[in-house]
């Protein structure tokens, strides 16, 4: 229904995260009736977004630096401790664990999960590069598995337990058990069993 | 906490449509993980959007024609009837409206709806335009107001029924009632009356 | 897991609209914290509940009367209008009705709807008393399906239609449209043609 | 609008947990229906509750046994481990723990939370029964308070904590962490909190 050329920018929106072809058509509404200048600042905007934004060499975090400078401003902060490798599935889990203050380690940014140990859905994270991290930064001593409890986000922290183990360092998970809020009654039985195990 | 150059296109993208910080921050992400070819792509559609898109002169509806066309394909259609005028309040209703395949007439796309009738608001609604329109198309006979049925949708229904009524044409709203698979217990009493009121 | 009084009476519990046996379980130990007294006045309630409550002869609503009285106190009003009856299916949409005081005929409480148009479903519900009144009421004139749009409700009123045709009174249903506080862009597209045509 | 005697019931079943008005009325017609045999069994049953079960004297659990018996079969188990005393504040919290299979020790009923230190709140709780317990029975060596993570939940085991820390028992709480499926992203701060701190 709609022409070409809406068609294409409502397939190009549809592929950004959390947005169909409704939300995309709605965008396209919505850049239709910006001006000439608004429309050329968000064209400006994006163009530099991929000049000035580079990401960081340790951590894969994406910052700005007018220096010659390849470590974001976490990965080159002295008072971090050094000590401490948080691996986190996406750039978002990053902000969410800096917002608490209560990590001040550095971060692993792997780039999501898998739902299954195909080899080529693994070789879409930065497995490879993880390794190399720990095996290249002999002052980590713990790395913290922070990623999501889901049924992907178990599959592949299992195999990153498994891969990491013979590097002989510290390896834990989040500590899973009842949510501030919860009901027994409501609680799944996994989740039960992990806050009776993890009581203290 | 993030860099000036990804705060500034999150506040662009927050201005998107249904889109929160949270999103436009996603958004970003995403935006850094393309390829240089992918990332033009996009630029290039939108500059294509603003470019090739044209807005209806009678409807206000987004359209693209190569040749030297002022009418979308609803408005230069010879078998649509010239006597229904459909005004609705953005782009997405006219899609959804077409959707259902029984309505024929043309539409009017009045630019969004007011909470109260501020004169600043009413401003931002296309509402000279339609008064024009009507007047210059004597061809027209029913006017069907088909803005939503909530707060602010009939505020603007009211403000248009009083408005058109010395130009002396039918006017209309969209049936009210009970959707399909409403149960009459849960039914709002407004709504319970326009059912009953509606009966037939 | 439960002792065999106390499963048996999770079972009945189960039995009441709207109870699963997690609620039933609730119950229980609500009534096991009970006094004696409380407890006593729970059953003597329930008692006099089948005792005192009459079924009305004519629309089969609940009521209690000390009187030899075999109507209701809507069907008994002089002032209520004759010639409307109105089909429900159950009690609760009597009151449901009642309380937007839009309605003075009188009611006919089906006792509910089927799915399909199988003879033992059918035989359920009141559909020859219906068809008695109806026949014996030579006053009334025009007969409300005030069934619910749902996917039952609607095979009823279809056979409700069908049935009561040769009987040469105006049969209406409730009126079918937006309901308030819609939007167009999430409605169904079954009710949006009912909007549509249903305008006015 | 409904009669005395249905008023009455109606008020009675609103007492019942999860029950309001509305779902009151539909117990009443679904009464209304059954027939006097049915009626019986319910009234019989809800006797035969009162009369048959009893509550354990030393968790507070309903039980039913046809011998002198004081205590539940949880209670009076042999292989269950005395050391453990698993506090909760209501008897279904006893089913979704038995149901996991995990823990062996005995349980002792609260019988609820409170919002506030309130004498009056307080007194409603077998507080003071709690106490004796566990002065009674030294063979208690470890107390689990497993009281919803909510808000009244949290007053009730804070308040616990301290009153039974001059015991010299071990008091532990359920682990609190990320539940089974949790997203870090949409986790609140203090779960993740808990999170971080608990990992393991």
């Amino acid at each position: 229904m709609h022409s070409p050329t809406i068609q294409k920018i409502i397939a190009l929106f549809s592929k950004f995260p959390t947005v169909g072809p409704r939300t995309a058509a709605r965008f396209v509404f919505y850049l239709m009736k910006l001006s000439p200048e608004e429309t050329e600042e968000i064209l400006k905007s994006i163009s530099e977004l991929k000049k000035n934004v580079k990401t960081c060499s340790f951590c894969y975090n994406p910052f700005e630096s007018k220096e010659e400078n390849d470590l974001c401003s976490i990965c080159s902060n002295p008072i971090r401790n050094k000590g401490l490798l948080c691996v986190i599935a996406n750039e978002t889990d990053l902000e969410t664990i800096e917002k608490i203050k209560k990590y001040n380690g550095r971060y692993f940014i792997l780039g999501g999960t898998v739902s299954a140990l195909r080899k080529s859905d693994m070789e879409k994270l930065r497995i490879k590069e993880l390794e190399e991290r720990i095996k290249n930064h002999p002052e980590i001593q713990e790395i913290i598995l922070a990623i999501n409890p889901t049924s992907d986000g178990e599959t592949t922290t299992l195999y990153l337990e498994r891969l990491l183990k013979p590097l002989n360092k510290k390896i834990t998970r989040l500590g899973r058990g009842l949510p501030v809020g919860a009901e027994l009654e409501y609680a799944d039985e996994e989740t039960l069993r992990n806050a009776l195990e993890g009581r203290k």
